[in-house]
């Protein structure tokens, strides 16, 4: 039984970009208990594509998408934490999104949502905080997209947090990620199925979206990764006898499972939005373009900004910027440089490496 | 005028697959007058998507692609070397290939054209290089798949050449390349307009040629490179009065601009068959897999490998290899590793770079 709950955000719920959002709502889990005095509160804020679901309960016993990292004695120990993970805005995975309907015509929003921007993303994850009784969070986490919806929280609603772990973030999108992110969403759109945001699931843009998620794993994991793990090995059955252009190696297969698992999962509009919000996102928009004010404006106590070497999606020298950033609006902060070969996923699977310098900044609360 | 010229390849043409061409050729132009003892000879072997023309000359004074590099007193300088530069076999560019007319149907081969490998293209050039009087090349020089071909042409024809100049290439495929090139093709055979291979200027796989056209610029240039020059600058203009996700970005419109240039000035049957011989050449296969034992049976007096650090398709490391597996078969050979941003382009651009070790090593005739 899914443990997702709902919290309705107040209506009208205004975006950044100047159209309220009417009875909305972002689904959440939470994890563990809330103090008395109220302060040991962690919010985690995801990447694009992970639900609420970040670990398993007693409620949903299914493993969550960090399962690894949530739970009683792991890093983000729930015996200590109240540990909330909010679904995004915009997200087909139980908030409010373009999947929606529109309570005004009773339709689903398609491309009449309005535009969504990480800045409304963060806002309805503070006012979640506020709505479960939160003023002060002990820390905010926020991971690849969420690294930036972090971010914005702590911009936008000072003193919302104690601490800050950056996973994996980015303070603004840079050109190489902008790119990507464009091929893929043109992908989407250039399939006849797409129809402007009007497909359903027997006409549904499943093209597009294979060629978008693969680009996405691509640009998730690492050449060097995959020198080790595929190398040039064959498939044992390849398809050739059919298609003289079909899968011959092992990494084609891969990507082709990954595009399988994800195409009829993720809505097609709610990829764009989604997409789009990050490639929207600067907070240097906040300093007159300078990032690095912007990043100094933010108070915290402490942060951390954990990044590997092999992520070609948000380099390093993105992590390197936020925790620079921070340390110099007064925070104890430190970059953690790990040397994972999965690239940006990394954060997903090398819990043993991302693991310990969260557990070390949780331990000093 | 362009000067091409034509050669007759001997017919018919064994191809490694096991198919022969008949009636088969590849283009050609020359630069330089051939020695009396027929020793100065350069061979060029090309990228992808070049045609022939690498330089202009009397005949033809349109600048060709490496119109930086070769000419009197440039760093393959013909006053001095006779230089050749092939049309790939399999390129719609002058030379046989899936877009030629097969003499056995009268049609078009399109599909029909025999399974292309790297090592036939290799031997295409061998064929003219041995029809042009040549017995022993001065140097063969190949840049990006040329680097593959001119491999395949030094293991196929021993002593062909006395010295080799790989520029960005590889003694085999990798599967970030594979899923790269593999993903460019699924998008081309994923657009109902290609049609199996059989369409036309009216019915044209447009949208996939353009997606397949924008993730290779993304892989040929670099993030770095990108930082500096497109950052997050918007378009003057954007488009998204009309298209809610139109381009914004400077990034976005550099992309169109390079898939505009290329989409209908390439076929896209040749293009899937030239991309396929890539994922498949591995020089390992002439020593059980070993492509380190595989290099040192190349026997050359002289070799450099140049390659940039900021090269994510043919990384470096894939140089390195190069140059010490031919040290290893006993060349004077060299690693020359340039910080160019440019990525894998940047043999095309940074001529400032590349020019003078390649100048270097053919001072030494």
């Amino acid at each position: 039984m899914p443990a997702t709950k709902w919290f309705d955000l107040p209506s009208p719920f205004a975006m950044k970009r100047g159209v309220d959002l009417h009875h909305a709502g972002v689904a959440y889990e939470t994890w563990g208990t809330l103090d008395a005095d109220r302060a040991n509160g962690v919010l985690i804020v995801t990447g694009l594509s992970p639900s609420a679901h970040a670990a398993s309960s007693e409620a949903d016993p299914e493993p969550g998408w960090w399962e690894g990292m949530i739970g009683p004695d792991k890093p983000i120990d729930t015996r200590r934490f109240y540990v909330i993970c909010v679904n995004t805005l915009g997200s087909p995975k139980g908030s409010t999104s373009p999947a929606s309907i529109d309570p005004a015509t009773g339709a689903q929003y398609r491309l009449t949502f309005p535009d969504l921007s990480i800045e409304d993303c963060a806002d309805a994850a503070a006012a979640l905080v506020h709505g479960l009784g939160i003023d002060r969070l002990a820390c905010v986490v926020g991971c690849s997209m969420g690294g930036m919806v972090a971010l914005a929280v702590l911009h936008r609603h000072r003193g919302i947090a104690r601490a800050h772990v950056s996973v994996s973030g980015a303070a603004h999108a840079l050109p190489f990620s902008i790119a990507i992110r464009s091929l893929q969403r043109e992908a989407i759109r250039l399939d006849p199925a797409w129809n402007e945001g009007h497909y359903d699931a027997a006409h549904y843009p499943e093209n597009g979206m294979r060629i978008a998620r693969k680009l996405g794993v691509i640009t998730y994991r690492s050449a060097l990764e995959w020198d080790g793990r595929f190398g040039r090995v064959r498939l044992e059955a390849d398809s050739r006898a059919d298609d003289p252009f079909g899968h011959e190696f092992k990494v084609e297969s891969y990507l082709e499972g990954h595009a399988q698992r994800f195409v009829r999962q993720f809505d097609p509009n709610c990829y764009l939005y989604l997409s789009r919000s990050m490639d929207w996102f600067d907070l240097g928009e906040y300093a007159d373009g300078d990032v690095a004010a912007a990043l100094a404006s933010i108070s915290v106590e402490r942060a951390i900004a954990i990044g590997v070497t092999t992520d070609i999606l948000f380099p390093l020298q993105q992590q390197e910027q936020i925790a620079d950033g921070l340390r110099a609006g007064g925070a104890a902060s430190e970059l953690v440089a790990l040397s994972s070969p999965q690239g940006h996923d990394a954060f997903l699977v090398d819990l043993a490496a991302f693991g310990p310098p969260i557990a070390r900044l949780l331990d000093r609360f």
